[in-house]
């Protein structure tokens, strides 16, 4: 977050589709006001140059249910999508719109879309999912998405023409930065078009490093899943000679499941992430200092994020997914064959057991933490549509839920701060030295 | 939080054993500044009121290593207490008090005290125990604490001779309210004679109770196992005709764990907490409501927290635990009583399942949330002990670990607040209406 | 199993409907055979001393799909009701009849019948359950029965006139002893009347205890629910000095889950038993024993089958349950207080903890190697009622699904034989003594 | 099993190294007699057969306790040596037999042998372990084997030196089939050596396809593990359009783990073994199959055995293992590759996910059942061993714990019967047709 990027908080106060014109029928809420807003930065130091400078301070608006609202619940009709990779708790924030919806405000018409954006193109014949209570008593319990989910663009009047011909009033998008930058998209199409429809971002990264979000949903069952693996990895390690337990764990841009694993199994010896750059070979490198671990202990675990050391890839080769992500060089088995071939060549016997855990981490059901934070969070969009805001996200910031423009959020990914407590702690914990020639 | 309690952050800086004298060992953090603060209050409106009024923002001191510290390494002993009732990451807590006195400062002498404050009184004859690496190494794949724990209050004065008998250095406490007042005393009583010892407090508390501290550990793990509890209670409910699931979960003198166990496993329909008042009899009253509920959906869930209901019982029939804790009214089995007699007088059969579920929530070991949360407040602890702070606790604060006065947190418990979000959801969520006459 | 109750295999045989008259439209399956029968006794005196008496040897008929069959299935109706207290796994079994019937069998017409035996009865008033494959598909991941029990006898010609108003043409009878013999009554009423309908059952008990059934379902699961119990009751043990953790695990007539869950968890120093006798007070008993453990070790765990130590109440002051089950005394509350004032009185503080899990155990959801077996018995329980088999159970005999008279199996309650091996791996494990002066 | 390799009971006896001469210290147990034996077929034609050809029935001998023993507990010494890959449940076995021979025997020199055969060999310079009762305390909280293991021959000459160098009376040997065909020849070379050694061997295979030993240790554990993993890939195969989840199991030779949890988790609609010949292409070929099933379902689970379909790799190019295991052609990433190409041919979007968990299920912890399994395979073991036998294993038979020469064992390996129940049931459960041309 840069100072000057927020400047005077005017960035910071989503769309509008018009005034709220209808009294809120959710009972017994202590209902949140336009002034009700949450600071951005709460350095002292940025506070008092603000002061100094005669500059509002920058802040978020507080999400939460509003006394007028812009719909009126009885002729709403709402639809839910959800897009990208899996992660837990999506059903969770499916199963808390739909409820809030039918059981607060009275919505009676809700529909899935299929397959993520796929799902608003005809071409793909996809059916339409009536969303009651009934249908989303359970699905809680099980990880995944019950609408299912896609990969890859699509176009953004063809998805708007969707919404139109279905009269959708509010429209909720699940998914992490394409998505939200193509639901921005659709936001503004809408606004331009004679067509009254909100657009409602829930951020959805597994790899938490979403800008201006302090935590994504799914992440927290994420480091609790991958904490095991290392336990795992960890057995294999000690359970033969010069055993190697390679991890490699989610975190395209950011290492933060691989940094908070390896916190809450302290088992990693090395924890390599994109944030920070290493060397393989010299004196330095991870291979020379991984010989020497070997020597003393015999065995050692190392946890990589599937970002790291992509610097030993030639960019130009690798693809993107359909998603538009650039496809990264698949750093674990890279490292396998590198570890393997530098002591085979110096006849050292080792024991390198590989692990790729991803889809059995990110496709299990959200843990109690994240199914709280879900239900909030699905809560929040919920009485954000019904009030008439539209182009933003549910974000959380400073333990407060915060509507957050979509223009913010997207474009920069949050990163490990290689200088802060997380990072440091990561290198008190492992002993790894800085792997640089 | 009062305002006028906090005045211009004098409060807030922790007690000193005197200047810093030894440079720190600690390699390659990013040093903390006594300057490096953290604001109390995020609300806008204190902010400008402090500035018009030009007083300084209420602040703590930030925690995290020190460039110049106090204590010598190489000459530092240091103890470890763990008081009152357990809690899940209590063995994480003393595993990174150890790994970091030994591996980061270099400190060789650690010593657990055991069973609590007994362990200083020389009178139980319990034996002292030698913290090393090895000792504490698989420590946190257990609950519990490997020290033992006691309730009780001792003699201030028996306990410092204790310490200073032993020559302690950096004494660590790990407990809850009452233990982090006897600590502020012991604090005291040291600070007074001619004998140099800090005093860092680790707040202990299931309930997530501590005034100032937004999260304290093992409340997440609780709220886990919380969650799987209310599950079986459903699943009791609805196994039987007119079948109530009664649980009583912790929470003296608020209701934290209920009402997040109630939103992480939405199958509560009643949930009852110490903020809230509600009566049993009358229109109103819980028993008639639930007598509704039970006609329209033959089955129900009630969440108790143990704090719930205490007007029910007379507080002069009341003791106190060895603690001081003044015993709170088994409102778990008097409502089970109350709701059996009323059913039964009414000729209406019921097939109520209490659930007394403490011990088996309290004594597993802390999930992935909590082993990291523990890993970070013992890292701060360590440094704030080694660097001579005295008479404070490690707490976090607006996501960052901070320097808390014991005086500050103790005394007033943190409470639902029952017009915000988070009850507000508690009551969407279970559809309970106001149960008061 | 007494070898002269078991006379040359009469009894073994289940009783036939009639000769069956239609071909099996299971395909692929290796169809049994009259012929194919289990040997009862493996015991190689019992079989050399059958073979000079010139006796059959005593065995039981083979479980699994017949090639021809008594039932047409496009005209078949069944109707499945479970009975009793909670046991992981139910929905496992009611999901796999169903399954089976509809996909193997093409049988349309499957009703569950709500509340147990209640359900049969018209002045209940509760609704019979469609059951479809979409119906059951996901309730395996649940605990508890999706039809809901009851407990308690219903006159058995009122469940007959249910049975024959409802035409239903294949019962199953999901429960307990005394739901077995309820079962066996109805089936031989069935057999009276001019009226054509199987009954099948399908033993259901946690404790193990049915007789001529090796294993029955849930108890497995039941046991790892039982081995987490013990280790948090050690915890607490532990954690506090003079600690007891004192659990109460199920087992009215057998101890088998305190037994298996002791030898699961390895941190039991007294299991107590129906099957083994002991005293409290005197100088071989229990109290005194404790005593001189606490001495030695500080700490204590004791695990306590339900039904052991029934000498100490008196039998005239108790109750029956609703199923007609004596209601046992509550040793575990009786342990409790006995010994808290054993060491009241003798000026020794201690810590007891006292645990009674039962309804967070027999809730959850099958483990795995349940999972398989309930999917075995809902398998063989529909071969057996396509077959037109009647008044038998499925059970486990020698690692194979046999066909039971339920005559044989109810009565009596299999007990663990104090003088095997699982008994004196216990004692071994705990190390405890006989507690008798 | 064949009825002729089992001639008249003659190969099922333990070899015994010579007359007990000592009076167990082993209290309170029912001692067994070299009478009690456990009878191998329980068939009732063989029986029959044997009658009427007077020949003996073929039985295993019981283990158990003996009254007399050979060795002198106070001068025992013994070793404990684990080989091969890891499996659930191996450090409760070590931590039995240390407990058992300590506790049970009086038995005070008990040392590990690290790293498996390796441990033997001088060369390594590996350092014995010692092994006391504190050691093994917690173990079984862990996954893997503390004692370290490793593939491959050693020179048996070798071996027999170290024991006999070590003065070793009673060695365990725990390992699947290659270590067991190498502690025979070390059990063989030791008597012909003047050196009073016992081998007593303890089969560890996950894969559960040892013969003559109705179920390993592990298995249990590993088939829970593997539920959850095709719970995953079936969230997966969801949550994606034409979602393909393709799981690989453990079983080289035998297809047990999959069939197993094929049946706990009912969500697979393949399961291919290497007991089932299948084809790829063609009509009938899964590739043909697998595209009938999207389109009439558009997801679909496969579920692989490690030994399946090696008809599509040349043998030739295959290399062995350091166990000297015939290396396996990798199933799983040929079915992936095959299936991508299959549908990219043909135009058709398809989003597969290879989930390959192998570490990460082989390294738990064992469950509840596994751990009762242990603990019992370990007391049998020291039985066996402090009465003289050698050249054996614990073998689990018709529910009783047996001694079965070790020559009996090895060689053939299990296999499921695919016109059985268990494969029957897997067929039922997927509904996957033949896929053979």
């Amino acid at each position: 977050m840069s100072a000057d990027f927020i400047d005077d908080g005017i960035e910071t106060t989503a769309e509008d589709l018009g005034e709220p014109k209808v009294d809120s029928p959710v009972q017994g809420s202590t209902f949140v006001d336009a002034r009700d807003r949450v600071l951005i930065s709460s350095s002292i130091e940025a506070i008092e140059n603000s002061f100094s400078d005669k500059r509002k301070l920058a802040s978020f608006e507080l999400a939460g249910p509003r006394k007028r609202i812009f719909f009126d619940p009885s002729k709403t009709k709402c639809a839910i999508v959800t897009c990208g990779g899996l992660c837990p708790g999506v059903n969770n924030v499916i199963r808390g719109i739909v409820l809030e919806l039918y059981h607060m405000y009275g919505v009676r018409n809700i529909y899935g879309i299929p397959y993520g954006l796929q799902g608003f193109i005809p071409r793909y014949k996809h059916q339409l999912i009536d969303l009651m209570p009934a249908t989303v008593q359970h699905i809680h319990e099980l990880g995944g998405t019950i609408l299912g989910s896609s990969r890859g663009p699509q176009d953004i009047s063809e998805v708007v023409d969707a919404l139109e011909r279905l009269n959708i009033n509010i429209v909720f998008f699940i998914g992490g930065d394409g998505t939200l930058k193509a639901s921005s998209l659709v936001a503004k199409e809408i606004l331009q078009r004679d067509f009254v429809c909100s657009m409602i971002g829930i951020p959805k990264t597994i790899d938490n490093d979403i800008s201006f979000v302090s935590k994504t949903f799914g992440f927290d069952t994420a480091v609790e899943e991958a904490k095991r693996i290392i336990q795992c990895a960890h057995v294999e390690a000690t359970g033969a000679p010069n055993g190697i337990g390679l991890v490699k764990l989610m975190g395209r841009d950011s290492g933060f499941i691989a940094a908070n694993a390896a916190l809450a199994q302290r088992d990693a010896n090395f924890v390599l992430v994109p944030e920070e750059d290493f060397d393989l070979d010299g004196q330095q490198g991870l291979l020379s200092v991984l010989e020497k671990r070997l020597e003393g202990r015999s065995h050692a675990v190392i946890v990589v994020a599937e970002g790291a050391g992509q610097k030993f890839f030639d960019s130009a080769t690798l693809k993107k997914d359909a998603s538009g992500n650039e496809k990264k060089g698949d750093i674990g088995t890279y490292l396998k064959e590198k570890i393997e071939h530098y002591f085979y060549r110096k006849n050292i016997p080792i024991n390198l057991k590989y692990i790729d855990p991803s889809y059995v981490i990110r496709s299990v059901a959200a843990n109690a933490s994240d199914s709280i934070f879900c239900g909030f969070l699905a809560q929040m969009a919920v009485h954000a549509g019904m009030s008439g805001k539209t182009d933003m996200l549910i974000g959380l910031w400073n333990n407060m839920y915060v509507h957050v423009p979509i223009g913010l959020a997207v474009g920069e990914r949050k990163k490990i701060d290689i200088s802060g407590p997380l990072w440091s702690s990561v290198l008190e914990s492992t002993g790894q030295p800085v792997m640089k020639n």
